[in-house]
């Protein structure tokens, strides 16, 4: 018998291939050579093709795949909210166009529930705007205010259209990191992960037009605290800044932690847009609503670029979506009101599954807010010999987990520019907006990965494999046989 | 007893009073002074704040007012649309997020339409995009290709939107007006409005970078022939310029015509984006969706911009729709398939409004296709001076009818650049996508309008004074009395 012991003959890695260029590829290029110059794309464009939801959702379709990757509940949405749609559907009025800026019931809706969180007046056809997802309003946002020239700070990581939304405005987008405190022994936490003031408003000057904030925080889970969000404030007053405020997770908050809108400190109304998600409100990312909320005075312009790239959303869904807001404001105060049932059942869901990672032995930030937890998956040390080299670690890890361990994921050096990539590609991101039996799936991949083994034979030697291809044991006889 | 005559004393007009300034404005004024300039819009968006819809959809959302203003239908859409949607509201995973360049399904459903059209292979996830709406797929198309700099051909009137999208890709519209030939005596139709081959070709340069076309076409009602298709195409080839061919009403031909896409032309495929909408192939124009249909090495350029601006649309109203479609399409030469069963029912409406119109002494251009008819109103002559007087002909002609008269349209000009607007300024668009009783109503409305009068009492004298405030006739006794 043998017995495995650590080896000495410890393998560094695989040899890896050359890379051969594939003969779609070069068809591809001889016919692009031939093609009309007219047929190139605008430059406001130019290396905006890349997306990693594209990417890793078609990976993820394998429907024997447990996609913990894109965040989109495969939990049932309320059943309210579905069957107003339904109801919906039927009156034929409420299948044709509807008021461009938004739905009359569905601004009315918002500004009645934006008045108690903000302590204002909030005029529903002046300082809302529905748009096409959240996605839309910071799309509107950025090419309403944000001109060839300008600058944009951008905290890292970031929702990844972030960036080309920035680019794709003729703008430079200015990174600054969250860094994480030491936490030696103790649990990592999102609130761990924090700005350094001084090194913020090194980011600020003239130029800067407008800062992206995004609490709670997508991947980290952040949410950001008074002191934070007021350090920030004074930042964008001083400088004369705008604060485009990314707020879709704004229930999703967990116990200990409280969401604060940046817009109603002193000074911030006027020079903040904040954005909300109907898809994140109410676990229907399908349904595309989102709104943006802020002063006329910036609103108005958000408006004119609806007005010329979609004109108007959806009828049917945003009469839906606003009964639904009915039905919960009007108990928003009960513990079964979904702003409040939501958080307390995803809150047992983060805690499993940050219970899961500790328990192979990785090290999650766990998350006060949203439905994300990322965790440094370096030490499961995979074989990624046979993914594409030019790619990120986590690209190339997820990618490897996908099509071996068929768990996906998403990779968190896509939520970073490309200088500060290196400092999270070891990071992955898992949504936890799923049912149980799906983060049961998960978890039984991972438990048997952190177990499983296989052996490996060379020159009559027997060495022990991991699962994950990487860590090699020399397998010796017990001492003395 | 008294009877009206023809009047010596033709009141020429009323007075103007006195443009004032409202208070409000004043305080805007002084407000905006104030305000930092870190508040105004990015430039690419400066002065396309103006937009007809919201103007006009404003003023007909008073219920008591019979809107034949914004095109969309008040008839029923088809009960298996409906009813399509309301089934899948209730499915969980049609609720969330699907693929971000079209539902797979969805893609797949046009795919195989479109292939009998064009009669060649479609590839469904690289030649197919869907949008939100087709002036999503408007919006990306120019954003995609067209380049500051550029210049994009746009034929006069045009639907609202080419303008203001062209300008916001820092592009240069060039406008060439459709001319009508002399109908006298005849019946003026749609298609007796042409472009001059040699006209139009001095509109091309080596800048252009494209032409919009709209066939069938709005507001118009002109379905190009082969001929006049065949002009552009071979304008588009030796100028090597894209067409982006906005086709929303395609099903919409009235018998003796038929809809031809440029795209099928020889050498146009590799060079044009088609583009069609849900919302008048199924008369459900709230649901927003459209697509662009093209080669692959255009529609990779508008999936950039989809993925950089909404990323996706709504799931639940693609599945539905795709529903919709493989319902239609699989009885195609079915009386019934909406495809054929619409265009009929409504070629009845236009024979009733065209009607309708001549009969109070209009002269209408009955259209060819489409969901609209225009007519000169200006033989209505109705008293407009409390109108402002800084808007063309129409606007204020619309305005006063919408208030004085509860019968909204929408003014031609408004489909016109500055320049053109006041060929056609005196024009209004009708739609007639109207069920029986709301054409009742307005054919009530402008039959009464037509006939009745009132009396004006001044300096002892009667006046008879038509209800259009405008013309004035002396009442004189009978001869002999």
């Amino acid at each position: 018998m043998f017995l495995a012991q650590r080896s000495l003959c410890f393998l560094s890695g695989r040899a890896e291939f050359l890379k051969t260029i594939s003969s779609s590829k070069i068809l591809g290029f001889s016919t692009s050579a031939k093609m009309s110059l007219k047929f190139t794309n605008a430059k406001r464009i130019e290396g905006l093709d890349k997306n990693v939801w594209i990417e890793f959702t078609k990976l993820a379709a394998d429907p024997s795949v447990v996609n913990l990757g894109q965040g989109f509940p495969d939990i049932s949405p309320p059943i309210y909210v579905k069957e107003e749609l339904s109801k919906i559907a039927a009156i034929d009025s409420l299948n044709q166009y509807t008021r461009g800026f938004g739905h009359p019931s569905l601004v009315k809706a918002l500004s009645y529930l934006y008045e108690k969180l903000y302590q204002k007046q909030i005029d529903s056809n002046k300082e809302v705007l529905v748009t096409v997802g959240a996605y839309g309003s910071l799309f509107n946002a950025i090419q309403a205010l944000v001109d060839e020239g300008d600058e944009v700070i951008i905290i890292v990581p970031f929702y990844d259209c972030y960036e080309p939304m920035v680019r794709m405005a003729g703008a430079t987008p200015v990174f600054i990191p969250l860094r994480s405190k030491p936490v030696d022994g103790k649990k990592w936490s999102s609130s761990d992960w924090t700005l350094d003031p001084q090194e913020l408003e090194s980011k600020f000057n003239s130029k800067t037009k407008a800062i992206i904030l995004n609490t709670p925080h997508n991947p980290l889970g952040k949410v950001y605290n008074k002191e934070e969000l007021q350090v920030i404030a004074d930042l964008c007053i001083k400088y004369d800044t705008l604060c485009i405020s990314d707020e879709v997770y704004e229930w999703l908050v967990y116990s200990g932690n409280k969401h604060l809108k940046i817009a109603t400190l002193p000074g911030m109304w006027e020079r903040t847009i904040t954005i909300g998600s109907a898809g994140k409100t109410f676990s229907v990312t399908g349904w595309k609503l989102g709104w943006s909320i802020g002063p006329t005075h910036l609103i108005k312009h958000l408006q004119t670029v609806q007005q010329n790239t979609i004109y108007t959303c959806a009828t049917p869904l945003q009469e839906a979506l606003a009964q639904a807001f009915w039905i919960d404001m009007k108990r928003m105060d009960d513990p079964e009101c979904y702003f409040n049932s939501l958080p307390k059942e995803l809150e047992v869901k983060r805690d499993r599954i940050a219970h899961l990672l500790e328990s192979v032995g990785l090290k999650p930030i766990v998350p006060d807010g949203g439905y994300f937890i990322i965790a440094d998956v370096s030490s499961l040390d995979p074989d990624l010999s046979d993914m594409k080299n030019n790619e990120p670690y986590d690209y190339k890890f997820v990618k490897w987990m996908t099509k071996h361990k068929k768990l996906s994921a998403i990779p968190v050096s896509a939520f970073c520019n490309s200088e500060t990539k290196s400092q999270f590609e070891k990071f992955v991101r898992f949504c936890f907006i799923k049912k149980d039996s799906t983060l049961d799936a998960a978890e039984e991949i991972i438990k048997a990965w952190s177990v499983q083994k296989s052996w490996y034979v060379q020159n009559g030697l027997m060495f022990l494999l991991d699962d994950l291809g990487w860590n090699c044991y020399l397998v010796l006889p017990p001492a003395g046989l």
